[in-house]
């Protein structure tokens, strides 16, 4: 191809609105355009990426035994009702009306219509199991669209769904698809980490999100290197240190002043013990009231933990007003003893004797607290956030946290939308069972915008050749010079014969301005064609990660190049 | 593809709102299902078939030069506001605003954020010619969604845009996308023919749509078998006839009684004339006010014509009472002379003299009314519905009238979207100048069912091997025997080597279902494996449309299957 003839409007400047670096690369290499806030045009170059990874996808989603459907995305609002998220969905889905005032959604996913579509068509266990993908673009009105096509509110996902008869069945479906997605992040040529996560709005028994690591990343993972564990933070566990105080005999609760000291640290210095033997509580806003929430004074709640274990759509810290309200003392002081609140008890501190807490009162602690005996538990449970070295939850290896780009994301969703839709088969015994569903994602825009975070330099993007947009950029670097031109298009035919995808600079402009945008769009090899180099029939060859360009003989250029790119796959 | 493994939902029943033998078929077939009125999900089966003929589409767009992108399906309002498209395009657009109150639209058409996207970026001639296409769900709100998805409401849609330097570029550009139009309809094997048309929402100088000849076609069009000339009878010409009465000398205007003649053969007959003598007045309301339109007897009035020379968005044939309070007479007397209503007269009139018309008065006609002399003519114009036999506007040759399903369009646009949103470019004299714009449109979906229309019997779909789901259907007639089943596995792997794509029915089902089925799905070639049969060697071999199957050997069904396919693409 010549880059005279793709429409490949690049950017010398950074334009302002973009935040992370795959967005200003893609915006200045013509990879996209924005036309509104979280919506883009994807643009002949970055078109032939997202086919790139398309084609992984589908690949590997039909070796998995999957079958490709296309469904529509506006989608009547009847499907939700009947699945109950019509209500629960928030302002991401995008409600509208017809003509006719009937009301539809844009599909940010498409539980509904696939449910919908399997129900009375999927009449026995003989029809199981069946797995179904699509391609499409998606649509989830996002409150702060941002990163470009990274968090965009129009963007392509494939996302698949799966139909088994049984839970042994569905989780070996999951398996399968699991096992899918390492393999399609794998060729897409990413480093990527599968983390247990959590269910969100799609809801289901367990899920995992594949992570592309990436310093960049608006997820952060805690990975445990020695056994593999590997989860969001969100919900990855750790595992508890003994209880602090536990083999000592309850001592009698005491109020102790202590003027001046808001933080733990402060506590801790100012009674001389250890953080450890301080309990934070946290008092929390809920859709069902307010709670307290207390870990060791040395870790952090981790909030999403608590809406899981409260079971509510959000919980958030309490104003200061709120919290004499609620608990009669300043902010900074709050403890279990005596409120009028349910204490929810990370799991860290069941069993914790003679901790130091807040009084409910400014300037004072509780000395000897004992949960159980000074206050009442509601629940105990894990809340605590896991943090860098922190011992993994099944072999206490200190594990690490990094940050990470979800990718992709698989869900067991079991029978909840085929019970509310009433999606039935007729199992081996002649009885009728709800469909058992796994639902399984890939943001196929966003992978690629992935790839740029996790490879790219000063210059620009830095393409792996499996999803590069083209293995090898040509450049002759005077393309008035008739020599050079015929040497570019002998070799770019040869290149072609190895199959190998071209993009040949063919514009007349000076060299330094094709070698700046050979750097910006990130083709993995560069090949130059110099008038000087070309009479000893030499041309120049160089990576886009290697600093120094190496000459290599014309006739044999075709072949290195294959050589680079199938070493560098 | 074994049949067991696809998601492949036959109907025996013919689903009662289908109304039209495409849409009946894709259901039966397990093509398509409806998600809600005018969307539709796409099957494995069904994708299969739209993929092919993406494909070709994808592959002469690129060989024309165009460059695929992909630009998104919800669009700002402001942009349609740019163009004045957002007061203008009707209850079609699909409005809808988001959750911070911001209205768009999702794209029925994508000319606005094309020149948006091109204007800026585009800045001198030396960037033009530039053909951009995608091919990508479009939506619009149909009043009456029907025929499946050959009007559905979200359809896939192959849509380019074409932006020149002036009006000799973009005309060539015009006839470059016209020669692959023929081509992609020829390779998908279709008898097709392009007809000139109307531009309607579209707007722009001219266009051509491509018609898929099919009696149950929504169109109808007029053909010149001897030159060529074809269009759409909304503005198909005919070539006039001289005008009755033209050398004739003017007579005196004359009411006559004329009892019980309320059409043009009941006057012609009772004033022993022929109905070419007699011409017709119609009476219109429009947005303008009434309007009074004039053809000749033998001849129909063309409603699209007479709302093209009015430039009105639509033109009603006025109701009886109506009618009397404009002209003062009843319904089935109206005619020209004396009344208040501008006259537009069909051209085939121009010239005519003596003419019957009516009186404006119950059981009356004017007898000798010339226009012109006895009544004032507002307009002169080709009016007049073209009908089987009339002569052709270039050749005069008798033009045959037949029915067509459009699945292509393409439009000369010009300068108005351009203009109307800024999109300019400097040309070789460095003076800013408007893009001189085209659009073309495939409805690729609509593609896919119209070959259904144009192919098919009582027993199901006949596919033509180029867009067929699949090349030949491989049914094993007993799955219990190991034989069959060996002869099986290893034909198809040879059909597959021959570079065919093979369904093999491996259910356990009675013959007479499989063989409904392989009817029903209209692959164009079924091999049948019989135990008896395969003890000779031998295989059953059949061509969808052929009558009966002939006996050949099994060594050499794939080479047989290989020249059958090629011999009826």
């Amino acid at each position: 191809m010549r880059i005279s003839r793709i429409y490949l409007p690049t950017l010398r400047e950074v334009p302002a609105e973009a935040e992370v670096i795959s967005h200003k690369l893609m915006l200045r290499a013509g990879m996209i355009r924005k036309v509104a806030s979280g919506i883009y045009t994807w643009l002949p170059l970055g078109l032939r990426v997202l086919r790139k990874v398309e084609r992984i996808v589908r690949e590997e989603m039909n070796a998995a035994g999957a079958q490709e459907v296309h469904l529509p995305m506006v989608q009547p609002a009847e499907l939700w009702e009947e699945s109950g998220r019509w209500e629960k969905y928030g302002p991401e889905l995008l409600r509208l009306k017809d003509r006719r005032d009937r009301e539809f959604c844009l599909g940010p996913t498409h539980e509904e219509v696939i449910t919908d579509l399997v129900k009375g068509e999927i009449k026995s266990y003989r029809d199981l199991p069946l797995c179904l993908y699509q391609i499409q673009m998606k649509f989830r009105d996002e409150i702060r669209p941002r990163f470009g096509v990274m968090r965009a509110r129009e963007f392509e996902m494939k996302d698949a769904y799966s139909f088994d008869a049984d839970d042994p069945s569905a989780e070996r479906t999951y398996h399968d698809m699991y096992e899918a997605y390492k393999r399609i992040f794998k060729r897409c040529g990413l480093n990527f980490q599968p983390v247990e996560a959590q269910t969100g709005q799609i809801g289901g028994a367990f899920s995992h999100e594949f992570m592309v690591i990436a310093d960049t990343g608006e997820d952060t993972i805690a990975v445990c290197d020695k056994c593999g564990y590997a989860a969001n933070v969100e919900l990855a566990e750790s595992r508890p240190e003994d209880p602090v105080g536990g083999d000592e005999d309850d001592k009698a609760l005491e109020k102790v002043h202590t003027p001046g000291t808001h933080t733990v640290e402060q506590v801790s210095s100012f009674l001389k013990i250890s953080p450890k033997r301080v309990a934070k509580t946290l008092i929390f806003d809920t859709p069902n009231g307010p709670k307290a929430a207390m870990v060791r004074g040395d870790r952090e709640l981790n909030e999403e933990k608590l809406t899981a274990c409260l079971d509510v759509a959000w919980a958030h810290l309490a104003e200061p007003m709120r919290i004499e309200q609620y608990t009669g003392g300043p902010m900074g002081f709050s403890g279990p003893v005596g409120i009028n609140l349910p204490v929810y008890l990370d799991s860290e501190l069941d069993g914790a004797r003679n901790l130091v807490v807040g009084a409910n009162e400014g300037d004072h602690h509780y000395i000897n607290a004992t949960p159980g005996v000074d206050f009442q538990v509601k629940q105990v449970a894990d809340l605590r956030l896991v943090g860098e070295g922190d011992p993994c939850p099944r072999c206490a290896t200190a594990m690490r946290v990094t940050k990470g780009i979800e990718v992709g994301h698989i869900f067991k969703l079991g029978t909840q939308y085929s019970e509310a839709m009433g999606a039935l088969f007729l199992d081996k015994e002649g009885k009728e069972k709800p469909l058992v569903m796994g639902c399984y994602g890939i943001g196929t825009g966003r992978t690629a915008a992935a790839a740029i975070e996790q490879n790219n330099d000063e210059n620009g993007i830095v393409w792996k050749p499996q999803i590069a947009p083209f293995h090898v950029y040509l450049m002759p670097i005077n393309v008035n010079d008739e020599d050079s031109m015929a040497a570019a298009d002998k070799l770019e035919k040869e290149l072609e014969e190895k199959g190998l995808e071209v993009l040949m600079d063919d514009r007349d402009e000076r060299a330094g301005v094709k070698f700046k945008d050979a750097d910006l769009l990130g083709i993995p090899l560069r090949i130059v064609i110099g008038s000087k180099n070309l009479k000893q029939g030499k041309v120049e060859i160089k990576g886009r990660t290697e600093e120094k360009p190496r000459l290599a003989d014309l006739e044999k250029a075709a072949a290195l190049a294959r050589e680079f790119i199938d070493a560098s796959t």
